[in-house]
């Protein structure tokens, strides 16, 4: 297949972006053949901009979000709760938080969720940070955040058991059917849930 | 929405990913993430990858395919046809019909095709050297491979009318129902000109 590219430097690029996840070696092509379009100081910007973002990236020392200062500018906020910490997985789920602008208090990104069959454990995420800032600050709440899926649900309960001897107050955000969809199409379970799950009338306005 | 991204690091790569064509600031995000989990040896070589790609790009003198020497792999080929040249838009043209194993002629990379919306005109492209390929060399036919547009149909009458004084045979290649395709669901235009352009029935087995 090696003779399917005319050249090796293009034949590089097309595996370089195929390596990408979501990235197919079609896909991969119509992107090389756009950077040679462009500008040499256009693509070096564009090399140098992930090269300069892995080598420079700061993680935030409290919360270990993606930030440009040791501690990033939610934590460093002084107008955030600093008495509840949301548990998420990545710093995408802090941005889908943030969206709402629901959402005062501070985060903990733990960088995963535990996942033997990927061989994540509770000691390659943030678990351990959590516990210490939890013992060592004046928390009132942890929010878990992380998915509901079997590793999500691990994650959680790992977390649970964890921060259970501090006495510390443990939510988890609120699962049921989305606003606009309709009861017969939604899932057993999140149906099922959210009956049990009901809330006072008056507090479905807030 | 800057705020939205907890790094100016981070932003600026997922802009630049977010550049590229088919790729909205959703996948982007995705793939920044996924390079941040890279070691840095293997981002440095992604993001190396391309910019010397970009200025070690070579096209072969002849064809314009893109190349890693002056004169490409299929121009310097003893056993291709030199008397036959394809006319193409782009390399991944040239792949297409690579891939098929049926032709043993040469390639004309044009670089694309005459589209005044775009500003690209025949000066735009390399119709001049292929004028000067089939005076100076011995060729026998050239064969038009582009587009069934607009603009492709510009384009091939340009060049048709740039060779017609040279003498030169023109033809193009045979548009008609894809093989295993219905006809009820065929398109009339491409039907009637496989009607038109029929073949012998003992050339359909070639």
């Amino acid at each position: 297949m090696s003779q399917l590219y005319s050249s090796t430097l293009l034949e590089n690029a097309v595996n370089e972006f195929a390596k990408l996840p979501g990235i197919g070696r079609k896909t991969a092509l119509r992107l090389v053949l756009h950077l040679l379009k462009q500008s040499e100081e256009d693509v070096e910007l564009f090399g140098n901009t992930f090269i300069r973002l892995r080598k420079e990236i700061i993680y935030c020392k409290v919360c270990h979000n993606i930030s440009d200062t040791e501690v990033c500018h939610i934590c460093s906020n002084p107008g955030r709760d600093a008495q509840t910490i949301c548990v998420v997985e990545n710093i995408k789920d802090v941005m889908a938080i943030e969206n709402t602008q629901q959402y005062k208090g501070l985060y903990h990104v733990l960088g995963g969720i535990i996942s033997p069959m990927d061989g994540v454990g509770p000691n390659d995420l943030e678990i351990e940070s959590l516990v210490k800032r939890v013992q060592d600050e004046e928390i009132k709440e942890v929010i878990l955040a992380l998915s509901t899926t079997m590793e999500g649900d691990t994650t959680n309960f790992y977390i649970f058991r964890k921060l259970s001897p501090t006495g510390i107050k443990i939510t988890t955000i609120a699962r049921g059917i989305a606003i606009g969809d309709e009861l017969e199409y939604a899932d057993e379970v999140t149906l099922g849930r959210s009956i049990v799950n009901r809330v006072d009338f008056t507090n479905s306005f807030k």
